[in-house]
């Protein structure tokens, strides 16, 4: 009899082409999907609840697969676990779910962290894992500034030009930049996201905090519709997927 | 005319032999020097206030070193970062000091943080960044026996074998253990440190928390003047320099 599992995984996302199995490299699912093969032989799709672009970390990605083979949560998790070395991808969890639970058609939410380190020096401990950002960011202006996008909106300025959404209306629950320290965290909650809409978002965001841009500019580069009249695309490094919810 | 310069360094201790210079390999001194060689020309000697072991990762190392080479304090940080690529080590800042300053003999005081993951699945993102224990371990437990290592002792039993130090007795200033969610966090202070001395308390420490060490039993491995009768080394992965005063 066939079960259906939750999976709750972190990741580092620097050696992958991304989450979705790809021709051009190693990919998170393609990872996970031998894993599942060298545990239990079985040739299993694993859905994730958002596919997250090349260099682009997870510190809760949820996922659903199932599987024929009868085992224990701990057992599907550390099994797993052991056939994923040596790629730095980690489950976190592992939970049988009922057969209609599936990682990205049932989510209700997703959520991601964004990480700029605002200094001069560049990173040593944290390259590929933050965007530094040498000019003096003012994170009270980018938070006031960041409140504009929140709510239902078409964010066709902020979505990438090879994005597959039908619809580029979506509606962000949440979008909140805070500094501590040297370190400013971008944190936005949504039912669903435009390709690179975070990024996109971020690097608008970037150009408020170094004093170019006025709040009232993120309202006319959103108005306009147009993905030239917003900033450029934050690089992956800084992006972490933290939480899908059902 | 010479000017002494203090450097504060961050860098990920992965790829190191560690700070010091050897033959077997690469080390942050070495790289640094080389920096200054490529910048300025100079075969200077860079001093730093702890010679971290190979894996052991810093925020705040302090160094110091001569220049001939006349500059602007963020000249030199920035031309030894633009020559320190790609290697993990950022100089985060440079100040002029009188010539009496030396990063190591004027150092009154020195800091590390040890990072503890504790949960069953492997690390993705902290890998080589912490130490991952998957049995539970009990925080307090761990604070409360920590306390019994506070304060000026013979510390023979925490102290590696090839430890070169004259005087096994040591100023023990502080030593916190905290949880904070799944990672336990050991924060310690003192004038200075035996070789291996904070990977041996915190691999003791670790014993403590799983529940086969009584805090008595720090008490008396201490007490024992012994190696053989403290725990075990805890990996460098987790242990960070965090800084020195003066």
């Amino acid at each position: 009899m066939t079960q259906r599992w939750k999976l709750t995984i972190e990741y580092d996302g620097r050696p992958f082409v991304g989450w979705q199995r790809q021709d051009n490299g190693l990919s998170v699912q393609g990872c996970l999907e031998e894993a599942v093969r060298r545990f239990s032989g079985e040739a299993a799709t694993v859905h994730a609840a958002g596919r997250t672009d090349a260099g682009v970390h997870a510190l809760a990605m949820v996922a659903s697969l199932d599987l024929e083979k009868q085992c224990r949560p701990d057992t599907v998790r550390d099994a797993l676990n052991h056939h994923l070395r040596p790629h730095p991808v980690s489950v976190l969890s592992a939970e049988p779910m009922a057969e209609d639970f599936h990682a990205r058609f049932s989510c209700r939410g997703r959520s991601y962290l964004y990480r700029i380190v605002n200094r001069r020096a560049p990173l040593a401990l944290e390259a590929g894992r933050a965007w530094q950002v040498s000019v003096p960011l003012d994170a009270e202006a980018m938070q006031e500034a960041a409140q504009r996008l929140v709510g239902r909106h078409d964010f066709t300025s902020f979505r990438a030009s090879l994005c597959q959404a039908k619809d580029p209306v979506k509606t962000l629950d949440r979008l909140d930049v805070e500094r501590v320290g040297e370190e400013i965290r971008v944190t936005t909650a949504a039912r669903s996201f435009l390709h690179h809409q975070v990024r996109n978002m971020v690097g608008t965001l970037k150009l408020v905090g170094e004093g170019k841009w006025a709040a009232d500019a993120v309202t006319a580069a959103l108005e306009a519709r147009d993905r030239a009249k917003a900033g450029p695309t934050a690089p992956a490094d800084g992006l972490y997927f933290t939480g899908a919810w059902y």
